[in-house]
C-alpha cells in the first residue's frame, strides 16, 4: 500500500492513469487519506461537479492486513450537498481489494471532454481504462452483473448507478459485498454524484495473486488481534445485539427513549415501532432462507448484516440497517418491512444515499406531494429518481433542495445533509455532533448514543444540555482516528467500555506499522483530520453559523418527553477548541 | 408618512392590523426602513419561509410628495433566495399612494395558522383586512382585474401572482402602474414568497382624499426640483435614450462592448442582437399603436417605459426592460420580440423575475431540457412555473436550484442569485458589484457600468480589473443612499455627470424635510444602510467566501475581448473597508 493512483479523466483521447509514490500522504490510511487530499489539493470555493473537485478512495491504514473488522473504506472529495469537505465510509470488498493491491488511494481528477463513460480495471499487473457506453444509465445491480460476466465471482465492483451518472445530490458509490452484490455504499453528501462527474462508471478490483499485507512485527500483531476478536465478542453490542439482530435493534431502543423521528421529526415515537425493529426484521429474514448475522467484508468478526428475501424466497436486499428502516420506515410512519426492503433495494441500485432519501421522502409528505404511511407511493416516487423526472431529481438532490422546491420550511438538514435516525431534541450529544461535525449531519461522525441512551462509554443524559459538548468532542475525535484505520466504527462500543480491547487496537497498529503510539497518539491523529477538514470548510466560506440547528429544533418541542434542543450556540461553539 | 402598520398574520382569527409611530426608524425610507427593521427584527438565521421573517415594504423619504422621479418603493425580507438580506424595488403606484395615506411601512409578520388567502384594503380611514379564497392561484392581472372591479380603478394593488403563492424563491411583489396593470415589480430574491408565506395574496391601497405630501420648505423645495428636472432633461440618457428607447436601449450598446452575455454566458456577442434592440423594439410598439415612452409612476419624468401590443394591437405587456429582453432574448438566443413580451407577460402575470427566469432557462437549455434559441419551449417552461409542475418549480426557485437540480455547473449566481445582463469578465466594475453586493448578484447595487461602459461619472477601462472597486464602492454607497429616497435610480446618470443636478437632489431632500444635509451625509447615509446589510448577512453566516464570482469567470476567456475576471480576492474584501 505504497502508492496512489491518480485517474485524470481530461484527456481528449479518455482518462490516463499514473502511479505514484506517498509522498507527502505517506502513513495516512481512510479517512486521513481523503481528507488530507482534499484538503491539500481542492481548491475550496470549486463547483462540486468541475475539473478542479477530486474524488479521492483510500482503504484504511489496517486495511488488506489479516486485522480484523478493518474492511471500511473512505470516500471523499468536496460534498455536491454540502459544500463542505467530506467522507462517506462504506464496508463491501473494496478496503481490502484496494489495499491487498498495494494502492493507498485512487484519485479521479479533472473533467471529462465528453460524455463517454468508463470503466476502469486494476489487477496485479496495473491499470486498464476502457470506454463502455452500453452500461449508460444501468443500476447498480446490473452493471456488477455486466462485470461479472466479463470478470468472473472473484472481483469487486466501485460503481455509480443512475443517480451517480445524472450527478444528484444524493447520489452513492456502491461497493460490491462478499456476495458481490453492490449493496455498500458510501452513502453520504453526494460522493457519486463526483464520481459521475468524472466519467467514470465503475472500478473493478482483481486482488488475484496478492496476498494479504503482512505486519511488521507479526507476533504482537497476532497476539493483539486475538484480544481485540475478544473483546469485541465479550462486549454486548458488539458480541450479541449487532449479530442478532443487526443495527435494527436500535429501532426499539430509540423508541423506548422517545428520540425515534417520527413523521419528518414532528414526534419522538412511532406506534408502530415494534413491526420493522431489529427483532421482527430477523424473525422475517430466517422465516424465508434469509440470514440475520452476516458480514458485509471478509474479516468481519461483528457480523451485523443479513439477507432480506421476499416473499418467495428470493434474495431482495442486504438487511436494511436501522438508518434505512428509520427514514423510509418511521420518519414516513411506514411500517410494513417488505416495503422498506424493496426502497432499500431500489436506493442500492439506482445509487441513493437511504438517509437523505428518506428525510426527502417525509419533506415531499409534508409538502402534499404523498401520504405519510403511503408505502407504494414512497417506492413509486424512488422509481421516479431513478427515471430522472423532474420530481425525481429534486427528491435526488435531497431534502434541503426538496424543501426549497416544494416550499416546506421544515426541513432537518445541517450544512444541507439530512439528519438521520436520532431526534437532537432528545438525544442532545447527537445533536452536537449534527449541528458541529464538518460532515453536515451525521450521526456516525461522533456517535453519542452511546452515552446518552445505551449506556456505553459513560453515561450522560439525553434530554439535558450538561456534558454533551465534551462528549461529542471526544467522540469525533476518536472517530476520526477509527475511521483513519481502517477499522469499522462500531469497534467503538468495545473500546470505550473495555480499556483492554482499546490497548488491543493500540497494539495491532503498532504490530502491523512497527509503531510505538499511545492513546494520546491516537487523539492527536484525530484532531489532525478533523483540523483539516474545518480549515477547509472555513476556507469555503462555513462560519459557525453554519454549526447550527434548524431553528425550529430550539423551538418546537418534542413528544413525548416536551423537551426543545438546549445546546446554547456559545457552547456548540467550543466543540473544536481543545 | 409618520406611522408604521404591523400586519401579524399568526392570530388564529386571520391577520391583525396594529398602526405603530416610528420610533426609532424615524426618518428612514425606502431601503434605509426596510434594511433597518429587517436587521434589527429578523434573526439572521431564521428560515425565510417561517414566523420569523417579515416583509417590509416602504416608500421612499420622498414618496408621496411633489419631487420628480420619486415613486420608488422597497420591499425587504431575509431573502429565501440568497439566505441574506434583501431590498427590492419597483415603481408603479405603490410607493406615492402608500406615502400618501401617511405609511412609511408595511411590515407583515408571522405565521398563517392556515392556508386561508387574505386580502388588505387600506384607505384614508384605516385598515380592513378580509379573507378570499377566491383568489387563490390567480395571476396578478386576473387579481387587480378582481380588486378593480370591487374597488374601481382608482386603487392601486400589490399582490402575488402564483410563485409568490407556491413560495417559489423567483417569486416577485407586483405593483400596478399607472393604467392600473400588475406590471412594475419587487422582482429579485423572492420577496413574493414571503408575501405568500403570510398568506396575504392582495394589499390594496386607496388614498382617494389624502393630498400630497408637503416640503416643510415649500419655496426652497419647489425650485430645486424645477432645477432638478431640467438637470434629468438635459442629460443625454435620462433626457433622451431612455424616453425613446427604453433601458433597452442598452442592448445595441452592451453587445458593441462585447459584453451581453450570450447563451447562458458562453460568449459576449448575440449576433441576433439588433433584432430585439430597443430601438427594433421602440418601432413595434408605435407600429402597433402601443407608446415608446411612458413613465410607471406618477410624478416621472423620464418616461423609460412604454405599451407592447401584439399583432392585432391589443395590449400584451408594459415595454419589456433590457433585462427582461436580455435574460429571455439574447441569454436564451432568443431573438423574436413577441416571445419574449409574451415571456415578459407571463413573468408579470405568475409574479416571477424576469431576470431570475431568464437565466434559469439558460441553464436549463444548458441542460438540455430545450434548445437554445427556442422561444416557444421557453414560453411553455414558463407556464409550467405557473401550473407548479415538478419541473416549473424547479425553475422557478431560480438558476442556483435548476443548476443543481439539472446537473449543470455552469451556473451564474452570486449569493444564489442570477446575474443580470452584463457579463463581469467584459464590464469588470459590475462584476465587483455583483460580487460584493449584500444582495447577491444585482446591477442596481452599484451600476458600475456608467463609467465602465456609457462614460457617465468618468471613465473606467472596464476590461481591467484596475479602478474597479473605487467605482465600484462609490456607486454602492451612493445607491443605498438613492435607493432611502425614493428617487429612481436612473437619476444617478445626471447627478454623477452634472454637480448642479445632485446639488438639486440635496436641496429637495432638505426643501421637503427641513434638513441641511451635504453630499457627505448623504454618503453616511449610504454606508449606515449597507453597513446594516452587511451585518445582517455576517450575522447570517456570510464570509467574504460569499463575495465571489463563480470560478468559471477567472478560468473561462469570454469572446470577442478574450477577457476574464480579473480582480483579485483581496481587492474585492476592500470594497467595505471605507
Amino acid at each position: 500500500m505504497d502508492k496512489i493512483l491518480r485517474i485524470n479523466v481530461s484527456a481528449e483521447g479518455g482518462p490516463t492513469a499514473l502511479e505514484e509514490g506517498l509522498g507527502e500522504y505517506a502513513g495516512l490510511g481512510g479517512r486521513g487519506m481523503t481528507s488530507g487530499i482534499i484538503s491539500k489539493e481542492v481548491p475550496p470555493l470549486c463547483h462540486p461537479l468541475g475539473k478542479d473537485n477530486k474524488l479521492v478512495i483510500a482503504p484504511g491504514m489496517l486495511s488488506g492486513s489479516a486485522a480484523a473488522v478493518s474492511g471500511r473504506i473512505s470516500v471523499g472529495c468536496k460534498s455536491p450537498l454540502t459544500g463542505g469537505i467530506k467522507e462517506a465510509n462504506s464496508g463491501g470488498q473494496g478496503a481490502q481489494a484496494l489495499a491487498r493491491l498495494g494502492y493507498a488511494a485512487i484519485v479521479l481528477e479533472g473533467k471529462p471532454a465528453d460524455d463517454t463513460l468508463y470503466k476502469v480495471f486494476i489487477n496485479k499487473d496495473g491499470v486498464t481504462i476502457e470506454p463502455d457506453n452500453s452500461l449508460k444509465m444501468l443500476g447498480n445491480y446490473a452493471t456488477v452483473e455486466k462485470i461479472k460476466a466479463a470478470c468472473g465471482d472473484k472481483v469487486c465492483c466501485i460503481s455509480i448507478g443512475q443517480a451517480g451518472e445524472m450527478k444528484l445530490s444524493a447520489a452513492t458509490v456502491a461497493f460490491t459485498d462478499m456476495e458481490q452484490r453492490p449493496t455498500r455504499h458510501a452513502g453520504r453528501g453526494g460522493v457519486g454524484a463526483v464520481m459521475g462527474s468524472k466519467g467514470i462508471k465503475v472500478i473493478v478490483l482483481d486482488d488475484t495473486g496478492m496476498g494479504m499485507r503482512k505486519p511488521k512485527n507479526p507476533d504482537a500483531f497476532k497476539s493483539a488481534n486475538k484480544e481485540f476478536v475478544a473483546g469485541l465478542k465479550q462486549h454486548p453490542v458488539t458480541g450479541e445485539g449487532l449479530p442478532a439482530f443487526g443495527t435494527n435493534v436500535l429501532t426499539n431502543v430509540l423508541n423506548e427513549a422517545g428520540g425515534y423521528p417520527t413523521k419528518n421529526f414532528s414526534t419522538g415515537q412511532f406506534k408502530e415501532s415494534t413491526k420493522i425493529a431489529g427483532e421482527a426484521l430477523a424473525q422475517i429474514e430466517k422465516d424465508r432462507g434469509g440470514s440475520a448475522t452476516q458480514g458485509c467484508h471478509r474479516g468481519c468478526v461483528i457480523q451485523c448484516s443479513g439477507t432480506y428475501n421476499d416473499k418467495d424466497g428470493n434474495f431482495l436486499t442486504k438487511q436494511p440497517e436501522y438508518e434505512t428502516v428509520w427514514a423510509h420506515g418511521g420518519n414516513c410512519c411506514i411500517y410494513d418491512l417488505d416495503t422498506i426492503a424493496m426502497l432499500d433495494r431500489l436506493d442500492d441500485d439506482f445509487g441513493l444515499d437511504t438517509i437523505e432519501m428518506g428525510a426527502t421522502i417525509a419533506v415531499a409528505m409534508d409538502a402534499g406531494i404523498a401520504e405519510f404511511g403511503d408505502g407504494e407511493a414512497a417506492i413509486n416516487l424512488i422509481k421516479e429518481v431513478g427515471k430522472g423526472t423532474p420530481l425525481g431529481r429534486i427528491l435526488g438532490n435531497g431534502a434541503k433542495v426538496a424543501g426549497q422546491v416544494l416550499g416546506v420550511e421544515r426541513v432537518p438538514v445541517v450544512k444541507g445533509q439530512a439528519m438521520p435516525a436520532y431526534d437532537p431534541r432528545a438525544v442532545q450529544g447527537i445533536g452536537v455532533t449534527y449541528a458541529t461535525t464538518t460532515m453536515g449531519a451525521d450521526h456516525t461522525a461522533g456517535y453519542a448514543v452511546t452515552a446518552n441512551i445505551l449506556g456505553v462509554g459513560g453515561s450522560v443524559d439525553a434530554l439535558k444540555p450538561e456534558g454533551q459538548i465534551d462528549l461529542s468532542r471526544n467522540l469525533q475525535i476518536a472517530t476520526a482516528a477509527i475511521d483513519a484505520t481502517g477499522m469499522c466504527l462500531f469497534i467503538a462500543f468495545a473500546i470505550l467500555d473495555q480499556p483492554k480491547t482499546f490497548q488491543a487496537l493500540l497494539d495491532i497498529i503498532n504490530g502491523f506499522h512497527g509503531l510505538s503510539l499511545t492513546a494520546d497518539d491516537v487523539t492527536e491523529l484525530g484532531k489532525s483530520i478533523l483540523s483539516k477538514e474545518r480549515d477547509f470548510n472555513a476556507r469555503a466560506g462555513f462560519t459557525n453559523k453554519d454549526d447550527r440547528l434548524p431553528e425550529y429544533f430550539k423551538n418546537e418541542k418534542l413528544a413525548p418527553h416536551g423537551v426543545t434542543f438546549a445546546v446554547k450556540d456559545e457552547e456548540l461553539d467550543q466543540v473544536f477548541n481543545w
